[in-house]
């Protein structure tokens, strides 16, 4: 495919994505939009435009509004129309377009977005899990025995997902050196996980599941995800309820949803699961993206950003519908905009683990950074940034960045 | 007080309690409304007559909305104001009021009153965690050593709260008999905890803790909560992330949010704390409310309620201030609507244990009702009601009803 819009092969955003997000006009409003190369395409401005069967029966600009919902809630063939009339109009040789629909990407303030009511995250990489499992309970005993049977889960924090950029308050609260005596202060071992994110198009009634070969059709996209974690808050109050604090303070999404059709080039098979699983998550179709991840970070000494991991979409135990079909199998009703996290996704060796508590072992060994620094956990001012990203024919599927500052904990006066 | 509205002095709405909630009126649009005797007030009909100073201020009617979140935003002095202007609008020998907002509770259809974004659930009721820890690690191990120093939480489910009387299908998923093998099958120990609900006025900034001198000028009003929970999900489940499917297929909450103003005459000082917590939990007013919690049984055989357990708000080991300064500590950031569940409010005694894995100490032993029928846990057609009540000088305050009706789980072929 050729655009009229100029980018070189390594662009994240050739006409082959046509990725989704939200951006804050200069008037101030906050309009849907695309992407192409290095311009963001306000589709508010260009709705008018859509003139395809299904949205010319449209009465309301569904991308005039504060994020993508109303537009996500239409379902797969609406994303389809919008992508293909979004190609034809951005080709080659096409009829030149509204230069008012067009803002440098340098200069386009995207927000969140989706408005996201419920979040999940699973824990759906098996080499992750037993990493986790190792340092805690030795490698007899790594994976739960649950673990190869259910794709576990639990809620996250909607309220506290925020966009590409947005800086990051280190967290203070309650730690625990000697197991059972509390301590105050800021966290000593904040962490990133390296992890994408399902956004559904829409969900099911409360009291019906979502079948397992119905589940796809429930994806609008998939974000980049960085679900940051305070290991010291996390390992003195998970037991017995779950992480909560350790999670809730903060978690980055990218700005662009990137749709199924932009990746099914790069749709892989997943091994075959052994154990076999019940019936309601058996996948005819078990499969992920050959996607690349990559984690970065970037201290406040750096003039570069260093890449500490590289991992793959691929290296998910469950697929992404068996997570759907899953969480909605109790009745649990779904909405428009839900995200569901896949848990950090780690690869097999120590190049690919996608959290800093993998990749320093616990704390027993040391992060060394290009520049001499050192590193186990994250420092103030340390910036992280995560990209996931394909190559296919002379063009690449990316999502952008997906990043966040460090910035120093708030003293004690805004506590007590 | 006296009332132009008849009602006795058992009736859970006099002048005194003014509670609020939402319901769909006859022309099919929600209005919100409040309560006395047996009439429900629809607000947005009434909201000209609202003449206070603050009232007078709004350009916008905050009642003719679908839910309370626009009034409750505005806060602790527009409440205020507007019980005040009920209870003078209501007063014996006052005006009539227009009779057109006036309607009959039997025939008002009530919807729920809230849009919940963020529900999370609490822990904190020591009898409650110390009969479950028994149950699963003996009496020497019942409490994990984190519980006397931290309000422990999980974030729950927000989109399968329903609101009272809406019918509770039993959930299926997987279960285990020998700890390794999962079994597919409907939940065979469905189970109630009887909770109260806590729903915020407004949140915090991103970032920006709540201190517990402010926490209770953040809640709006309290709700009945019954937590639906399937252990045999659970048991399988829930380690090491906690529960997660067997909470989220629903969360039934009472129909009305009685206000801290109508509560007030009740306010009971909680045992100080011992061991004590850190700097950022203490409460200078470490408190709850004497509010008997009634949780009753009727099966498809029995003509009458049956009363399971009587148990008590006071029966809280953390305040609820407590629980929301510890869910901020970190910056995350709560919103108008948030609802903090308190966790099962279980008694000394077993008279007052909160839930039916407690009332048969885990399947050990029967639950006995007065036809000759037995239970340990629910069984289909099984309905559960709670109610929270308070006796003052002459009335009572209450939540009305929070019930619901067990239906048998749906055919396997909704689910493969």
């Amino acid at each position: 495919m050729k655009s009229s819009i100029a980018y070189d092969e390594n662009n994240h955003f050739p006409l082959e994505n046509i990725p989704f997000g939200a951006f804050k006009t200069a008037q101030g409003s906050t309009h849907c939009c695309s992407r192409i190369g290095d311009k963001v395409i306000d589709l508010a401005v260009l709705f008018n435009k859509f003139d395809g069967p299904l949205f010319k029966t449209l009465t309301e600009n569904v991308f005039d509004q504060p994020n993508l919902n109303k537009f996500a809630a239409l379902g797969k063939d609406f994303r389809l129309e919008a992508r293909e009339t979004l190609q034809k109009m951005f080709a080659e040789g096409a009829p030149a377009v509204d230069a008012a629909a067009l803002v440098d990407a340098s200069e386009a303030n995207l927000v969140i977005p989706v408005f996201i009511r419920d979040y999940t995250d699973f824990y759906s990489s098996k080499n992750h899990a037993y990493n986790v499992g190792v340092m805690f309970r030795g490698p007899e005993n790594a994976l739960q025995p649950n673990w190869v049977h259910i794709p576990v889960g639990y809620h996250g924090r909607a309220s506290s997902i925020v966009v590409d950029g947005t800086p990051i308050v280190r967290p203070k609260g309650q730690t625990t050196t000697d197991g059972k005596t509390p301590e105050w202060g800021a966290s000593k071992r904040l962490d990133f996980e390296l992890e994408m994110g399902t956004v559904l198009s829409h969900g099911n009634e409360h009291g019906k599941p979502i079948k397992i070969d119905n589940a796809r059709d429930h994806i609008f996209g998939f974000t980049m995800l960085n679900d940051w974690s305070s290991r010291d808050i996390q390992k003195w109050e998970y037991v017995p309820l779950g992480p909560f604090l350790a999670k809730n303070f903060a978690s980055t999404i990218s700005p662009w949803i990137v749709t199924p059709e932009a990746l099914s080039p790069f749709k892989i098979a997943l091994p075959a699961q052994d154990p076999g699983v019940l019936p309601y998550l058996q996948d005819k179709d078990l499969s992920s993206y050959d996607l690349t991840l990559d984690v970065s970070i970037k201290t406040p000494t750096m003039d570069q950003w260093h890449s500490l991991s590289k991992s793959n979409m691929k290296y998910l135990y469950y697929s992404v519908a068996q997570t759907i079909a899953h969480h909605s199998v109790t009745g649990c009703n779904m909405d428009t905009g839900d995200m569901l996290g896949s848990g950090t996704i780690s690869g097999p060796e120590k190049s690919g683990y996608g959290s800093m508590l993998e990749l320093c072992w616990g704390g027993k060994e040391v992060i060394a950074l290009p520049n001499g620094e050192e590193r186990k956990f994250l420092l103030d001012g340390d910036e992280v940034n995560m990209t996931a990203s394909a190559k296919g024919n002379g063009f690449t599927i990316g999502f952008g960045n997906c990043s966040g500052k460090i910035t120093p904990a708030l003293d004690d006066s805004h506590f007590f």
